[in-house]
C-alpha cells in the first residue's frame, strides 16, 4: 500500500495516469444488495469534467465509466467493484518540452526524487485526472449514505476575493452553477475575476465548503482516528488543497471558551440539540448529531501561461511559459471530489461504528440467527 | 484498531484514562540499535506537564515514565517498546457532579452515544492527558529523526489576538518561555491577555506552528497518503485542534498562480532549491527538500468557570459553572504534542520511503549479503 | 507494525521479553459493556503456566495479571484495555554462556541476522513466555464469543506416538488432565512416553486440535482473508507450530471428490445441515455453520540436555548441553494458546462480518436512531 | 478491505467473477525501475490455463493479460500497476439449474448466508478463475525476487496415492510435465490414476511443494507476522487448500528434540550453515538462510459428474449430477498459484525487512542524500 489504497473496511484502490490507458478504482468492502448502475456513477463523473465554464480547459474528455465486476442484475454482490474510465484525446506531443524542466507548483521534481523515473507526459499519476477514481467510488459511497439517511453537499464558498455567505444561499442553485456557487450574484462576480486573471494568463484559487446532514451521533473513533482527523486527511489528500478547517476552524484561535463552546439543550420535542455549532458537528472526534462542516483551501492552478522562472535538468536556470490547455481555476471541478472523499470516509466510519457496544453486536447476531 | 493505533511501519498503540491506573504506549516497529533512555523521554514529557505558568492547572502531576520492554543495555532491540506513566493525584470526587450533565465543548455526549457507557471521571479517554502516550512515543521518533539529520521544532505562533512573526524570533528562547513563544515581547502581551480572560473565568485559544528542517526530498506517497494529508490527520487528531494548514494554507485561496508558485533554481553550489516556500515543503504530497511548515488552530479550553447553559441527563436545561483546576489555555502544552505527532508521522513515512526504487532495494540487500 | 500487532477491528498489540520487566497486551477495539475482571483472565493464564506436570519446568512463575485501563466498574468502556504481567524469578545468570553460541532449533541466529543486536537472556522476545499476552487477550475474546453463543475448545490430540480419538473422549476431563488430553488412558501412555524421553534428556512433540461450535454461517471473507487462511496464520504464528490443517487436512490429498464432498441436507426440523464435515466447517473461506476444526503440529522443545553439535560466534563448531529448567514438551501449555488465537481471530471476523449486507446495516442504524 | 486486498507494502487488490467482464489486479507498492512486460506476465498465466492435460476442462480460455497502468517505456513507474484479463467463452446457460441448489464442496451456501445475494453463474467470486489475478501479480513479484537473487519453485509432490521424492527429480522436467511433476515415472502413474477416477466421473486431490532458494537470513517479523505464519495464510487462502506444512510439518509431532533440531555449523568456507533442514528454512518466524519449504494439501475438485445428495432452495433433499466441463484435478493448475502467493508474500516481507536496524536506515538515507 503505497498511497493509492484508502479506507479500512470500505476500501478503495485506485490506479491510472494522465496519458496511460485510463483510470480505475476497485472498491473492496461494499455491502451486497445496494442498487447501483453506471448512470448513477456517470452523473458524478460529469460534475468533475472539464468544459463546463468558458475558462475551463477545452479538452473534450468523455470519461465514460464502465463497471467491470461486483454488480449483478443491478445490485452489488458484496465482492469487489471494479470501475474503469478509458483515456481518450491525450496528445503526448504537448508534453515533450515539459519533460526537460521542473514546473513550479507541480510534482515533477519530487516524483523524480522519489522514483528516479517518471512518466513525464502530463503529470502521470500526479495529474488532477487521478480524481476520476475517487469520484467514481464516491458516487457509490453517496448511495450508501442515502440509504442511511445522510446527505453530503459541497459548494464553492470563495473564489479569489469573492466570498459568499452560505446561509443566504440556495443549495439547488449551485448544482447548475458553472462555478458551483449557490449565490448567482457572487458567481457572476467570481466569473468576472477569473476572466481578468485568465486574460493575464494567470490562475486563481478559492475555498470549498462541505456540509453533512443526517449523521447519527457517536460516529468516529477516539484518539488517532477522530472523525475530524480522518476527514482532514481525506480532503488534504486532494491535489491542490493546502488547508482544512472543521466548524469555525482557525477562527477559534482568537475566541474565548465562553464564545466558542456550543451549549446543549433539549428542544420542544425533548430531543437533545446544540444551540450553536462552532464545533462543526464533531466533539472529541465523534459526530455529535449536528451538521458536519469542513472547509478546504484550494490553491490556484499551478500551470499558467505567464512567464515563470524555473530550473531545467541541465543545471540551468531558465524562464518558461506553460502553453497548452489549462483551467484557470481548479475549485469548481474539485467540489465533487470533496464530496466524494467525505462520503467515502463517512461510510468507512459508519461501518467501523457498528462494533462499539456489546449489546448491539449481540442483538445483530441474534437477528441473523433466527 | 479502534482509533488508538497509529502508523503503518512505525506503529504506536496507546491506552489510558484520566482517572484509571495510568497512560501508556507500545511502539512496534522501532529499529534495533537506537540509543534510548528514560531521561530522554522524560524531557519531552516534562514539556507537556501542567504547572509551568501561573495560570495553568496547579495539579502536581509527576508523569514519571518507565520503559518496560524493547530496550536492553541502553539500546533498542527492535522488539516492541512499552512505556508507562502511572497516574497520581487523581481525585475522583471532583467529578461526581459532572457525570450528571453534558459539558459544552467536551466529548461527554458523544462518548455516551458511541459507547452507551462512560468512565465519567474527568473525561476518561477523551482527557488531554491522553497525549502523554503520544509525547513518549514522539521522543523516540525525534531520536530517530536526529540520526537521519532531521529536526522538528514547534512553537506558539499566536494566543488570542497576539500573533508573532517567526522570522523575527529566536528558536532557543521559546523552549524556556512558559508560553512556548520565541518572542519575549509577544509572550508578555499574551500573558497579559490570558490573565484578563482567566480573571473573567474564561479561556483562550491560539495557533501552533511546526517547522521541519533537513527532510530529504521525495518522501511521502502519492494520492491518499500524501505527506501533507498524513500530517493533517496527525495534527487534527490532537484534541483541541480545529484547523490545519500546510505552508501558506488558507492564504493561497486568494492568490494567483504567479504569486503562489515557488520557482525552482540552482544555487551557487549548483544545488536545486526553491526560491520561495509558499508550498510549505511539500509538492504533490512529497517532500521537496525545503522546510516543511504546518500550522494548527487550537480552540480555547472547554472547561471554564463562567456560567454556561447546558443539558443534563434528566431531560432538563440547566446552567452550570465548571469548578476545579483547569488551564485557561491549552496551546503551550500542546506544542510538544504537535512536535511528537509530526515526528512519529515523518518516521513512518521515511521508513515507507525506502522501497520506491528497485535499484535502492537491490543495493540494500547486496550490502547485507556481503 | 512489525509483527506484534494482530487483528483488524479487534486488534491486539503485545510486548515483553523473557528477562525484561514483564509481558503485556493492549486490546484496541473491544466493545463497551462487556463484563470482565482480572479473575477471568487469570483462569486462562493459569492454564499456560508451567509446573502442572512433574516434567514441566519447575520455575515458579506467578503470572499475575493486572488490568490497567479500559475497564470501569467491572465493564469494558470501549477504550483500549491494557493488561500487564510482571516477570518474577528470572535469573539472568543462567543465560550467560548461551549468549556465545547459536542454539539449534532456537531463533538466536535469525534474531542476530535481523536486528544485529539481541537480548540474549533466555530468548528475549522469541521466548514462549510471549504467549502470556496472547492468552490474556484470548480470555477477553472468549468472553465476547460466549455472549454470541460460540465456544472454542482445544485439547492435546497426540503426544509422540500416542494419538487419541476425539469422539471417544470427554471434554471436561481434558481441562484437568495435566497433558490436556480428554482420554485418561491415552494421557497415562503419553506420560510414560514423556518420562522415557525426559530421562534421555530429550523432548517430545504432539498435535493440538481445536473445535469451534456455534459459529453462524457466512463468517469469513473471500479470497485472501478466508477464515481458514486467517486461522492458519493465527495458529502457525505460535512459536513451535510447523503444520496446520482444517477439517480433514492432508487426508484430502488422497481422496476422491465423491469421498470428500459433504452433502447438504435438511434435517427433521427443516434446518439445513451438512451430513459429514470433512471440510471442517469452512467452505469457500466462510463458516458453514458446522463445527470448525483446526489442527496444529507442535515440534518437540528445542532446549534439550542431550549433547548437540552447533556453532559459536567465534567461528567454531562445538558440542553443547543445554542445562537449566526446560519442559520436555510444549504441547499441553500451548493448548490454551491455540484457543486464544482462535478466539481472537473469530471475534475479529465476526466484527468484520457485520457489513456484508446493505439491509443489515440499514436495519442496524435504524434501530440506533429511534 | 473485505478480503480481496493482500500485502502491507507490496499490496495487491483483486477483482472479478467467473461470468462477469473479467479478472484484474491492482498492485500498489511495486518499486519504480523494474523491467516488466505483458509477455512475462502471460507466461505465468499460461501455466494456470486449463487444457494442458487431456483430462482438464476443454474450455478454451485465452486469458490474455493487458497492463493498463504503472509501466512506462518497459519499466515500472512506482505507481499502481493495473492488469486485466477479459473473460471470454463464458456460457451462463450452463449454470441455470445450479442456481437452484447448494453444490456440495462449493461456497454456494456460505455465500448466500454472507451476502444474501449471489452471482450464481459458475461460482462468481469463489470460482477458481479468481487465481488469475494472483498469478498476474505473482509474475511481477517473481521478477522482483529475481533481482534480489531469490528463486521460488513449486511442483506437484503427490496425486492421490502417487508420491514422488523430490531429491530424485529434475526441476526443469516439471515445467513441461502436464501434471507439473519433476519425475516422468510418477507423472505417468498419476495420469493413470486420474484417468481411472475421471472415468468414474470422480475427481482427485494431491500435494504441492514449494521451495525457495536464495533468501537472506533474518527476514520475517516476530510474534504474529512470522514468515511461516504469513506463508501459511498465503497458501491456505488458495481455494482448495486444506492443510499447510513448513519444513517437516506434521512429522515433527512424533519426533524428539534431538532428532528434530538442525545443528548449526561452519562449512569449509567458514560460512554458517545448518547441517539439516527439518525446520524448512524458518526459525522463530525468521528466514535462516537455508531453503524455505512449504507444502499444501489440495482437495479433489468439488464438481463431479457422479450422483451426489444435496439440498435445494425449496427445502428439499435431492440427488444431483454436475454436468459440464470440469477438471478432475486442481493440483497441476494450482502449482503456479502457490508460487505466486509465496512470491508476493516474500516480496512484502523483504520490503518490510529493510527497517529492522537503525544503522542500515541511516546508511540508506546517507547514500540518497549525497
Amino acid at each position: 500500500m503505497s498511497g493509492s489504497i484508502y479506507g479500512k473496511i470500505f476500501s478503495i484502490s485506485t490506479w491510472g495516469e494522465s496519458h496511460g490507458e485510463g483510470y480505475g478504482v476497485v472498491i473492496d468492502g461494499c455491502p451486497a444488495g445496494l442498487a447501483i448502475d453506471e448512470g448513477l456513477i456517470q452523473q458524478y463523473l460529469n460534475r468533475r469534467k472539464p468544459g463546463r465554464t468558458k475558462y475551463s480547459t477545452p479538452r473534450k474528455e468523455e470519461d465514460k465509466v464502465r463497471i467491470l465486476s461486483g454488480v449483478f442484475e443491478g445490485k452489488t454482490t458484496g465482492t469487489p467493484i471494479s470501475m474503469i474510465v478509458f483515456n481518450e484525446n491525450q496528445r503526448s506531443s504537448d508534453y515533450s518540452e515539459i519533460a526537460s524542466y521542473y514546473r513550479p507548483g507541480h510534482a515533477d521534481y519530487t516524483y523524480d526524487m522519489k522514483y528516479g523515473f517518471r512518466d513525464y507526459r502530463g503529470g502521470g499519476r500526479s495529474s488532477g485526472r487521478e480524481t476520476i477514481s475517487r469520484v467514481a467510488a464516491g458516487a457509490i459511497a453517496v448511495s450508501i449514505l442515502k440509504e442511511l439517511g445522510i446527505q453530503v453537499y459541497a459548494y464553492t464558498k470563495s473564489i479569489g476575493p469573492v466570498t459568499i455567505d452560505y446561509h443566504n444561499c440556495r443549495r439547488e442553485y449551485s448544482l447548475n452553477d458553472p462555478l458551483c456557487m449557490p449565490d448567482p450574484e457572487a458567481s457572476r462576480k467570481a466569473e468576472q475575476y477569473i476572466m481578468e486573471k485568465h486574460e493575464e494568463q494567470d490562475s486563481v484559487g478559492g475555498v470549498i465548503e462541505c456540509i453533512v446532514t443526517g449523521m447519527p451521533p457517536g460516529i468516529g473513533e477516539p484518539v488517532f482516528d477522530k472523525l475530524d482527523a480522518a476527514l482532514s486527511k481525506a480532503v488534504m489528500s486532494i491535489g491542490a488543497v493546502k488547508g482544512v478547517e472543521i466548524g469555525d476552524g482557525f477562527l477559534v484561535a482568537a475566541r474565548t471558551g465562553s464564545e466558542n463552546n456550543d451549549p446543549f439543550a433539549y428542544d420542544n420535542d425533548k430531543r437533545l440539540i446544540k444551540l450553536t455549532n462552532h464545533a462543526g458537528g464533531i466533539l472529541g472526534g465523534l459526530s455529535d448529531g449536528s451538521e458536519i462542516i469542513i472547509r478546504a483551501a484550494v490553491k490556484p492552478t499551478a500551470s499558467i501561461g505567464k512567464p515563470q522562472r524555473t530550473a531545467n535538468k541541465n543545471n540551468e536556470n531558465i524562464e518558461i511559459k506553460i502553453v497548452g490547455r489549462h483551467d484557470p481555476i481548479i475549485v469548481p471541478r474539485a467540489v465533487v471530489v470533496v464530496e466524494a472523499m467525505t462520503a467515502i470516509t463517512l461510510v468507512d466510519f459508519l461501518f467501523q461504528g457498528m462494533t462499539s457496544q456489546m449489546d448491539r453486536i449481540k442483538d445483530f447476531y441474534n437477528r441473523i440467527r433466527k
